[in-house]
């Protein structure tokens, strides 16, 4: 690695909440543990999937955020796990054959290499049901905010949301498309979820109307910005680093923002959108020193 | 088709209240045509798969325990469709290849077959978030009531109900397993929705535990019978009654009633189940005509 690789490699660890980020695994595995009415060969890759020491950066999100009003991070850990649970789903369908195509994730073999394509699309059904029944069973709060967040993760992962990003991703492989379809597919595909990693902790935590605007500002900016450096590091990290194939995006002919702004111009787009990520903050009532510090990750990390 | 089928296809007009799926008809349309921020690309193989001349079992039994109870069916619509909606993505990722590879749903070709494996493992992922998106925009209700719905159903759907089903399916094709693992399965796969068919408009009428628990028996015994039938008629029917291709079962050395028990012993299961369903209704506090009269189609029906 070279030195200014090194110098990001430790500047980002002391971005990163990392003791957050240790309260989601632990509560991951607890969770998965607690399972003792689904069939092994279902709970095998659903632990396989999520207990695979991702960054865990949309329930960290969540936690620095239930954190900067002033709540505990517990507090709003089942929301947090079901948010990495939708994520994992995700990523679980993503990889698959027919979509991405991707036999490794996170540095090992992806879900349907390890266990099969069939179980791999049913473990991602099975944690995408079991991230709603995380909040319901779990969270704490009044009926009325378990409603809104359910509200805001559904729009965030539905056909609106997350999918929608998805079909535009996999419907415009090999087709070179607007800088405002690009925009759009990103922030379907990635910043909404993320969004709603800020928002549903601040809901929970009964924030007013113009600190949840904020929060949503914070997540989209952040979200846009973590893709556009998704596509960077796909070009110019090396597979040990992202556990995932390097130059992948490219070989398959993706719209990336290296391939349609250049990779300069994407740079500083990403930058631009974490200074509005953390500019957003400021609308908040939130103290927000953690959360500037995991934008400022975003754009120094490596993988 | 034999006199007998004849006459059984008549008696099956009788006993289904028509009235009530052309309800669900309509409304399912209205939400798929109010979609406005939805690229076309996914909204177009969501209304192919959803919109499709079904019989709505489970969203009649939904409305028609609603009525049961002196409510109107109308109020829980929203919960009937998105109950579809849920039973639309298991049938699209059933029939993908890498699960039943299936080629023919209701006399089309399946999701897949149309529109590619990708945009069909999204379409369905998009119809499961959008049923939550249906109640929790739509349903009327307390808060309280609409978690508990929501509760209801993500158990019967989640990794341990109707996924649970299906993974025990597709991991013990062309290996026997034993009676109770079939029921296990079989409930899983099919009955714990249509449980939740019964048990969620209960829930939204104010139904007393007893009735409750009475709804969710009915509805188990129902789902029981409805896939033993579903297993003999993929013997007994053909492909232009049932939609689907014949034999499907046996070809794929799929463990069914008739496989294990025999085709007369499963008949006479699936008699005994419909009338513990009715004896069931007596524990519920409901206008039940025609809860049983469904439960009589059950035996009946031939597709």
């Amino acid at each position: 690695m070279s030195k200014d690789g090194k110098e990001k490699n430790a500047r980002a660890r002391e971005l990163y909440p990392v003791h957050l980020a240790q309260l989601v695994d632990k509560k991951l595995e607890e969770y998965l543990n607690s399972y003792t009415n689904v069939p092994q060969e279902l709970l095998s890759p659903m632990k396989y999937c999520v207990l695979d020491g991702g960054k865990r950066f949309r329930p960290v999100l969540c936690l620095a955020t239930a954190v900067s009003l002033g709540y505990s991070a517990e507090y709003v850990l089942p929301t947090a796990c079901a948010i990495e649970f939708i994520h994992s789903y995700s990523l679980i369908h993503d990889d698959l054959p027919a979509i991405d195509n991707d036999d490794m994730r996170r540095g090992k073999p992806s879900c349907h290499k390890k266990f099969g394509e069939d179980i791999a699309i049913l473990a991602g059904d099975a944690l995408f049901a079991e991230a709603f029944a995380l909040i319901i069973k779990d969270q704490q709060g009044s009926p009325e905010l378990i409603k809104s967040v359910m509200a805001e993760i559904i729009e965030g992962s539905g056909a609106g949301g997350m999918v929608a990003g998805q079909i535009v991703d996999i419907t415009t492989t090999s087709v070179k498309i607007s800088k405002e379809r690009l925009e759009y597919m990103h922030i379907n595909k990635t910043a909404r979820l993320i969004a709603a990693s800020v928002v549903c902790p601040a809901i929970l935590c009964g924030a007013d109307k113009n600190t949840i605007d904020g929060f949503r500002e914070y997540g989209l900016n952040m979200g846009l910005a973590f893709q556009i450096t998704d596509d960077i590091i796909d070009i110019t990290s090396n597979s040990e680093e992202t556990g995932k194939t390097r130059g992948k995006d490219q070989y398959q002919s993706k719209n990336t923002y290296p391939s349609i702004w250049g990779m300069e111009e994407s740079k500083r787009i990403a930058r631009e959108k974490i200074d509005a990520a953390i500019a957003a903050l400021n609308k908040t009532k939130a103290d927000s020193e953690i959360l500037k510090n995991i934008a400022s990750f975003i754009i120094v990390r490596r993988a």
